[in-house]
């Protein structure tokens, strides 16, 4: 979930993609020596995604009353346990509650923890977790430890914890070092206190972003050698790891989770033609039907973007420089235009072409009063927003996520998450969609965890298309009732993440 | 907006229309002798929407810290006036920049403002007004200062109250009373407030619900000598009105702004279109794509809300007795079925009919684990809530307005807003929507000041679709530069509300 | 179907609607003389509806290899009868394949043929008719006779005949008087051998266009005072119905069929959405994707016509002066533009207004080379066809109903059917929806048939929603097996025809 | 355009797909001796698209009065040459009017000829082609010729010649040998008089399905020494070159145009997701709008077809193996369900699925009366079309291409084209499309034919997606006015076949 997503295919014309990987490999350089730098060099340190703020319930109910650092307090959970860092223990029922809305909607998940865990495929296991700490990933969680595994976990970012759930997960007995609003000396801490504890080696990374791997490679080396795998999830991770690799410095098997088809159509298409409705409705209540907008980008993203506004009655334009891409738009109905022609026009101007300063000031010179400006692409370069923070314009923080910039002559532009990732910062992923990477991450993790010595190397794979016999819980699927579609649906999910 | 979506036409078989309209008598009952009834009664003597709870952007911001009643406070504005009773006259600033934002998708409306303001056709208007307190009210209430009129504000509904943008009218001189969580008495106290003041005498209503109207022919028949007109926005409201009118009471002519064609087609199909979207995803982060859901009843709610549900691949089920609606349904591409024969495996319910007990305690039963049931109809009789409020089920408050029940075996269905209105319950109403609306009541607020002696009588009138020319201010509407279809689209509302 | 989608609402501002009533009237006048006039005028004095193409089945099939008149033919069916008229009984059979074909979609019918049969609600009952004579026609004519009535019929346009269905129902005993391509003369004489003949003399009228009542008054009026009742589908012939009433001298009670709800959704919104792609296809093998199309009119014919276009990847504008209308356009995601915004860039210009000269000669000079002008609107007017018969500009006449209109630089507009209706001309009308207005066309008959005396004066009547309980055949609709939803669509059509 | 619509991924899970690979290598055994065979086993010995017939204006028009063959007729056109045979060099005239039809909505080719015609990059080129003669092939060789070619063709299938077509590109000088209606004998014959004619020799060869190579690799295996190069459009004519390759019998370079990105998407997702609406229209006149249809198979063909029928109003469900197709149709809103679930109800059955027996005797005897059953996946294997060849079910042809097959009890099936391909039987494949694919076809010969020495070797090539810079034309291109989007899709196609 590091970044949801990025969309290569859709550069415009004047930014060679040559650039934008460059600007990937700019970024890591930074990470190169994330400990050397003093503090302020360290908010680079860390990987781009780890200080992307992520919207979620925790962010409406999370009333920030209590300003003491949660490395300051000492709280007990109900089972007489300190071995966890959260915000507030007391919140657990509540994070309970949304971890059972959770699951009413990540069923395959839910399939995989009853039918496995007489099985307990993952008996053995201690599993050292750093991602997103949502109900979703709670759900993930408490179905690694129903299928045997011991977990501690931390936050791939120090905005996105829920602390609710935080607070749910530690008092069930999991291990949780993480909450909203951490510090960049808190993130590593956090991340510390995980792996580096008395009695406890893991034999299991789950990352995303490549943060805690990374941090074990620097301060733990030797845990490696008790390591059966990695399984990471982010772009910016898996890039991390293919260049270890390259580089002969990888030394445990890892798999790539973020390239399975299911995440590259789910997490980019699908969730995108719901999730851009969402963040837009969220921030500004703005009416679809008959507003004009363009979408710059017609890869996954933008095809999800331009179905779900279309389908509710916007007028939708598409910007394209990839040939195939354009005329697919053609064919689907969209004109595809030059954004200078449309610029004066439209209502929302909508990124998602993976490139660097898609719309520039300029552009945003040329909007038109009320319109709104906002990124589902890649990382926070679409939009130029630094050009806009100017003295002659006027920023106006008019709610969470939404700043009104006001030129001069009193227009007002919506710009919504400061230019990042909207399905990120302004609006649930849907948990149905967690529920997929989610069940491909447990089953990346009982794969490694199972494999038979010298099946996989050091080296980086993709989740097997056809897992071998032996993983021995194929026959889950054909066991499930298929009367139902519903579950034939399940049937299905499962069927090819493991065939 | 008393109530948003009233679906008469689609009653289910077992029920006969009869009985809805029946339904609706026994409601005004209650309402026959609200003031002496005792405090528990008088509870049902305020009319049904001022109870129905409104989510903004104000539920999530209103950190409702401050327990004393608003009516013990000492406010003073920054103009030094005490006159107006809201919760935190200090939470002006945050209330500003809520109806920038809502300005923002209101241009019909800003629109008039800017043209009319000169010609100042409200001048000498006093209007005393009972609506819900939003946003998008504030930019009318605003306009029609704009416009000559002087205004004092009360709240039609005890919980829908934005209390910073409450708060923003007080500082810039309006008189408002209300604020979120009044108690019964306040909601009287406050409507008294706004008529029974020195030196300032009403002679113009602008109610939504008749609970304004209704406290004044019961208190202050008087004024309604002075009294020119009154706007009544809602269907509870414009009930009242035609019973006055055929008891003879009714002593001043009223305009019927619920029936105008602009609010049927807005309020019903095109935003129900949007907020259903937009009421399901933030109470339950539901994945749209692949679910199977069944809509009762295909009148204009119904339409807005398959259309929707079909276009972000939800697999939609119809059930309707009108034989026209069901074909319509059928030519769409909706499978037209019995509620009974998809009770089991659909994922999702949704009732629009206008009816009773359309989704039964028996069908909630044979729900399955983790589905969804609301309410996008009338009132919030469509769902057999009562049913569920027994011993054996087990009620888990999950998230406001988001309710589990759990049935002995742990099944659980999800509830939203305890079967009341969703579009009203979680999810914001189009800004652009409630603009066409609130554009349709200046308008005849403006019809109504003007209109020579004689026009209209004591009686109940729909908007003209002719204006006489006297009203003065048609040139507004050719004036406008066409060249932009944006503009176009506004000439065009604006044409048809006074042609 | 005499015309199938006049679209009264959406006329262009320039055109005041009242030019096009004088229309109608103007061509009411060439009637009022029909036999007095020679041979040139005569073309004028049948409606309008019978000089319109209905291209079908025949249109392929009919080698038109025999020049000999059938009127100087004496042919003999396979019952020994020669009581008919038609081109070549020998092609029987093959007529009889056309409407096996039609009855596979024309449930509703043979449904209430089933069950109807051995009820004969029409014994006794002898129909003369004047209609399309098609497959579909050949459906409602045998349901008739299987309900007990005695039929002649007669084609109420020179052009549509289906030659071979004409010979099946000729064959099967039905005295049929009709061929494609006859003349005027044959046109009434054909009329003439349906109704003076010896030894029958007709009691129920069952007429499209007005033609055949409009000759029956005019010749043989003693013959009304058997007449029953007149069932009239038309626009022209309902219009002429309503004059005769007004003038005092309808002498029998006449059913409107062409108001009813069912063929106003049906022959409008539901068939245009599905014939404008057909029509299209058929003449010019156009793709859809991607081509850019303006629809003039948004009324049903227009949103059909756009919903289709749309949805098959079009990009589709929209003119529309009506501000409802307008304002659903860009509720429904089309750019409301002005014809001349657009002119030089769309694909297809598509007319629906029910408006003249919408499309103008100045237009049609700008249009790009290749692009397609059509009609679906109201008859031949709403092009300016006219104008383009000058002698800078050459025809060449491609294909049946396809002319390139060549300009002196070499560019070329398509023009379909010569601006008449395209969906009459260059395409089938969906059998289903034939099938629908077919019963209703039945019930009808039925009802004037068995109605008490005095139900019915001398008058217009709509059909009534509900028919009275002794019309003895509603329990035909409550005995039909609900349990598959494709008969419950038919006990719905059936329902609401007669409730 | 040999098969137009293979779908290899949706296979049925009881079908393995290695059957399906075993069933063309089959009918490959079947070539191998061709010329020993007699007669009967000659008609195995033609590509099997050799004998599909192939709709068209032609098949309307064509009075096939003439029953003498062309062979035995003397032609003279009217440049004098009697070097052509086609059935009647008379009907010219109407063929260029089909040709200029055709060339209206094939830009990308037109302006390919414009363009490139003063640099004649084909000057001495002599290409000989076997492909279908229609009037877009029509606009195909002309603009070879305008680019400076020679020509001389035939007709790769029996059935799917325009006889108007190849009369008027007779008449305008091209050698062309080929009618509608060819024995098998005849079909080599009108092969061989393009090869073995005096005086002219072949440089190029443009195939469609690999019989004109075949036939040149048997009978004149020392004209390849002057062959430049083979493009191949077809599904099967690959496949023989690729088998030539293996067997190291491939003596010149060939371009594989059948697998290349633009064949892949337009002929399959966009293409019949109208082809489906036309075929199933023109031969069954069925209305879509509440319709049940299940499409078996969601590869690119079942996805056209799905959006096609659900947009149209038809409730549309999916058989699909594949978990990922499968997975994408839930998400798309369709439900996936087992053919034998909804057997009974459907009223339409789509097979596109690449497989055999999709759809079984046992199933087409539960299916409801008045059903259509159609085939637009591969080949004629989809509906085990043999298994209704009993004596117990009657057949009745009642139009061409549409058979009803009766049972006893007096069901009807509509089968159509007897379960060959729909789109290739009974639509016409839009204009754009085989413009697209005969520009390809133009741009690959430009290479083989321009390409240096040794660039190409003896094996078989996808179109390269940069051709080199001196292939001359690139400059095209960027000549174009973009300013309007028509011509900027142009644009786009030009420059992703060659960049």
């Amino acid at each position: 979930m590091g970044e949801l997503s990025p969309v290569f295919g859709g550069a415009p014309a004047h930014k060679p993609v040559k650039k934008q990987i460059q600007f990937v490999e700019d970024k890591q350089e930074f990470s190169r020596y994330p400990i050397k730098a003093g503090r302020r060099s360290l908010s680079r340190s860390i990987s781009q995604s780890s200080t992307d703020s992520y919207s979620s319930a925790a962010s409406y109910t999370d009333s920030s009353d209590d300003e003491t650092s949660p490395r300051e307090k000492t709280q007990v959970n109900s089972r007489g346990s300190t071995d966890f860092c959260v915000k507030n223990i007391k919140q657990a029922e509540f994070g309970r509650r949304e971890i059972e809305i959770a699951e009413q909607d990540m069923s395959a998940l839910i399939s995989l923890r009853k039918r496995a865990q007489s099985e307990k495929p993952l008996a053995g296991a201690k599993i050292v977790g750093c991602t997103h700490i949502t109900a979703q990933t709670a759900v993930l969680i408490e179905t690694l430890v129903a299928l045997g595994a011991q977990c501690r976990w931390t936050a791939c970012n120090i905005y996105s914890t829920q602390n609710e759930v935080a607070a749910a997960l530690s008092d069930s007995g999991v291990a949780v070092f993480a909450w909203k609003g951490e510090s960049e000396d808190d993130f590593w801490w956090c991340i510390d206190q995980c792996v580096n504890t008395e009695g406890w080696q893991p034999n299991m990374i789950l990352d995303d972003g490549g943060d805690l791997t990374h941090w074990m490679y620097k301060k733990y080396p030797n845990v490696f050698k008790k390591i059966r795998g990695i399984v990471e999830e982010s772009v910016t991770g898996v890039h991390r790891l293919y260049q270890l690799s390259k580089a002969g410095k990888l030394c445990v098997p890892a798999m790539n989770v973020n390239d399975s088809v299911t995440k590259q159509k789910f997490d980019n298409l699908y969730c995108c033609r719901e999730s851009i409705l969402d963040g837009l409705k969220r921030t500004t209540d703005v009416m679809f039907g008959g507003k004009q907008v363009v979408v710059c980008g017609y890869g996954e993203v933008g095809k999800g973007c331009c179905a779900a506004l279309k389908a509710l009655g916007a007028i939708v334009y598409v910007t394209e420089i990839d040939p195939i891409c354009a005329l697919q738009a053609c064919m689907d109905g969209f004109r595809v235009v030059k954004l200078n022609e449309v610029i004066r026009q439209v209502d929302v101007i909508i990124t998602c072409t993976g490139n660097k300063n898609v719309v520039t000031r300029d552009q945003l010179d040329r909007m038109k009063n009320g319109s709104i400006v906002c990124n589902m692409g890649h990382s926070n370069t679409e939009i130029d927003v630094a050009s806009l923070r100017t003295t002659e314009l006027t920023w106006e923080r008019v709610r969470s996520q939404v700043d009104h910039i006001i030129w001069p002559d009193g227009k007002r532009v919506i710009l919504l998450a400061e230019g990042r990732l909207l399905n990120l910062s302004c609006s649930t992923v849907p948990t149905f969609v967690l529920s997929i990477t989610a069940t491909t991450q447990a089953l990346a993790l009982i794969e490694l965890y199972n494999a038979p010595e010298g099946r996989y190397k050091q080296d980086v794979y993709l989740l097997p298309k056809k897992m071998g016999e032996d993983t021995c819980f194929l026959y889950i699927l054909f066991t499930v009732n298929s009367s139902m579609d519903f579950l034939f649906i399940h049937i299905i999910i499962l069927t090819f993440l493991i065939l």
